[in-house]
């Protein structure tokens, strides 16, 4: 698969992944330099994500889980509203916060749950 | 439920999570203190695993992702054969792994895939 | 211990913890999950926490240095009023910040500091 | 070398470190405990970071390395506008960071990048 | 205090720490490269850990905490043994342990567990 | 450039990095499944550590630099014996093992240097 492929597979998945997002993380210039946009639109989007061992939905919670566990706050504000486009249930995040509790300490859950409830609120 | 009633889930589960173990870790006496087998078996395998919100597989899946994650070896070795058990597949291991590579590291997936070629060999 | 007995211990628990708390983080509903509030409630600070190996001061301490070790300023908000709730002194938890520079490395002290600061400034 | 000497090379480095911040961290007194101030300037300022093995560029480089890699973004405030002072280029800085991105994960890059537009802006 | 005096004092803990150790680390010569031995002798050792704001147990019991925290096994085989040595109890270290796998993760608490039952058998 | 490019470049790096490994990683098959060993060879070696920003001995230090903060021992044993053959000299990573022990810990400090004086022992 060409660079060129990867990319607009990449691109298309980001447009999915980031629906609906008030403030969408800018897509191509500016934010991030050239080559580590690149990276991740064409590597890691169009790429890596696009293996089919794993569906979008599980790659999905996969992401959060390690979001989660390694306590990455901010990427959590893009992931964890993605999970909710990619086909994640609210009530399955909650539990793997819960489950990850156990194995990652209390408070990546208690941080990880107040991001929730700021970009996932519960009453929807 | 009571804690007598979480234990005995507890312990079953633990059964099926190390089933066919070479040296499976000892289930209640000597190994850890009372009272921090007693939290396990009843509250983090008789409870916390117990959760409707995911199944069994999705929760192993979890699992074994922190645990790449927070590059923990010695849990690796009890939990990705438990994966096996639990109704994971190798080949969602793997690429588990591959996809952590990009959040954690590629020196946790690569250890990640030293422990898994040692406890789940690729030939089976 | 029922989980009953074990709830009501830890809400006293949580109160001593957060008294004076101008914004005290919100003991039953809403906040949380109310699957993860039972565990905070009834497990971790009903059960754990009352554990008689250490007492309240010397848990207060521990659980204030994991929260240095793992950077976890959230949690450092809630746990470093509460030290001095539970008997620890301001000059105690500096010494263990300053201790824990040399062993977790000395970006997590500057936070903590600066976390201190806020929540428990020196001149009381 | 005395504490005295290496105290005067660490305020001497300090203010190299920091030459022309908007909110310099205060140099001496009040913001963090007195001994942990000694110990930054005497001990860490004042004979580490003066060490020949290495220089100021090279140290300034392995430091904000460890804090990309360990996610430490209120000392990246610190250290990245400090590299500048330190002779690295901004070019230098995010092709470290870019290759992290493999070896800690993404999100510590992403995390770091919108610190470094923050403090040192892509445009200087 | 000059370097000399914090040398000896850090020489004299050095030994207390490791009495009776099988294997006691090397005190000075070839383990460790010159400038770290003397920075761990005099500064984290002879100054750091002297200091009266906490006692040695009080020490001990933190940085045991930290190296749990942080999974720091190879530092838990010297530390764990330590802290026998400078009044820590048994029991303590495994209501600590317990403690912490609750906001460190259960995987660094079977990992401490672990290491303890090999350097501090519980039948001693 | 193409992916077979970016492949043989990858392949040349390998091979210089771990020239003269008493026991080198296995190259392509077997070791590790094969799409991540293509996006090693192809993305990580032959792409990332081709940018010219930095040159090898750069991106050899800082590559040790993460494996030390992040306490992955078991690649610090193929980067350390590679940073020599890239050519960073040992009292530079004595240095930077000495300066990380105060930004990430004295333990991960001291379990490089165990690693350091058994791939690239002092006296060489």
């Amino acid at each position: 698969m060409s660079d060129q492929d990867k990319r607009e597979k990449g691109i298309a998945f980001f447009k999915q992944l980031t629906a609906g997002a008030e403030n969408p993380p800018k897509l191509v210039k500016g934010a991030m330099p050239e080559k580590f946009t690149n990276y991740t639109l064409e590597h890691l989007f169009g790429d890596v994500w696009q293996g089919e061992e794993l569906n979008l939905e599980q790659r999905s919670l996969i992401t959060c889980t390690i979001l989660v566990a390694l306590n990455r706050e901010a990427e959590q504000r893009i992931h964890f509203p993605g999970a909710k486009n990619l086909g994640v249930k609210r009530e399955q995040l909650e539990a793997m916060i819960t489950h990850a509790a156990h194995y990652a300490g209390w408070p990546v859950a208690a941080s990880a749950f107040r991001v929730l409830a700021e970009v996932w609120p519960a009453e929807e």
